[in-house]
């Protein structure tokens, strides 16, 4: 990460100790130092209005659009000018979760070859770097509407499952897939910050007016 | 390397207790249990005709052109066909010294940033072969004149200083300036296997009239 310019670590449900030893050691670079621990996904994009997933090509079913490095990093280049953008790597043995990856935008893979797909985990965010930084300067923070965060997002995402739960379109306990499911849905739609808040008004509006019919 | 397709590791000098170990792990890769160890780096060399070298961009004076990894894995991708290629990297610590850098036709750099620009190496091997798959197709196999192999290269260098030397060109003791001057002569010349030899015969008529003489 200091490699490339990149700074801003966050680390979530870190195994304790290796965190603990990697940070106090002599050399520890800023990053690490700086690195800022989070309990779940959630939490730790909550600030983020584009959350790109790292994934191999042989991974479960996947439900968002996939890219190549090469492709990916061009397109998640082109949003830095109006994004606050968070990678997301898994841990290296079982990478991210179906959970983990409901939270993305979209997804991109190194083009690995098929003996080794499975990368190690430090060697793949250099690889995702150095593709991101490749062709030279990033773009600057640009103007534009400004898109809805990640905690705006799910926020919506809790609304509307709610809504849902409460007009019997879902049962009372909602899986994860479905959870999942709408997640998901809510991140397609590419919504504003000023839109997310309108619909989340709506959502709120209509969850009351359900609840006071009951 | 197994991520990317690479298979050929040949280790110089390692630090033999920990070289061992990884080794022997568990799930160490087909890679490392099938490297093969050298103590020199000409001799790990010795059968390849194209010996690229990996730096920073603060390091040492260079006598070599220094391509950044982008144009770099290019021009090494262009020979891939017809050489035998080594991509030579150094270690963490030090990178590689002006004694290995002398075996080298040319070098390249990670474009990394100046506030850290020495990489962690197993993260720097990852980028490189990256860059150079990156594209898609390697080259295969292809005709034309076979270039000389490092091996051939140090012969004729060694025959160069030796000739150098009984001819009082040189002192009798060559420095270590000397001599990388002189192996980065010879790399320069681009020679065909055939013509290495050509040369080779050439110096060594030259030191046999010479020293029939003393």
């Amino acid at each position: 990460m200091s490699n490339f310019g990149f700074l801003n670590l966050r680390v979530v449900n870190s195994y304790a100790i290796a965190y603990r030893e990697a940070r106090s050691a002599v050399g520890a670079s800023a990053v690490l130092k700086n690195a800022v621990e989070y309990r779940e996904v959630h939490e730790a994009i909550a600030d983020c209005s584009l959350v790109v997933g790292t994934t191999t090509l042989r991974s479960r079913q996947r439900h968002q659009p996939l890219y190549r490095l090469e492709e990916g990093a061009r397109r998640l280049r082109k949003k830095l000018g109006s994004h606050r953008v968070a990678l997301l790597f898994g841990s290296e043995k079982v990478g991210l979760s179906n959970e983990d990856l409901s939270h993305c935008h979209w997804l991109m893979h190194i083009p690995t070859g098929e003996a080794q797909p499975s990368m190690n985990l430090g060697q793949a965010v250099a690889v995702c770097l150095y593709e991101i930084i490749r062709s030279g300067k990033l773009p600057r923070k640009g103007a534009g509407e400004k898109p809805a965060s990640a905690g705006q997002l799910e926020r919506m995402t809790t609304a509307l499952l709610e809504t849902l739960q409460s007009s019997a379109y879902l049962g009372p306990g909602a899986t994860s897939t479905a959870t999942a499911k709408i997640r998901r849905l809510v991140r397609k739609l590419q919504l504003s910050a000023a839109d997310s808040e309108l619909l989340l008004g709506m959502l709120r509006q209509i969850q009351w007016k359900i609840r006071s019919k009951e």
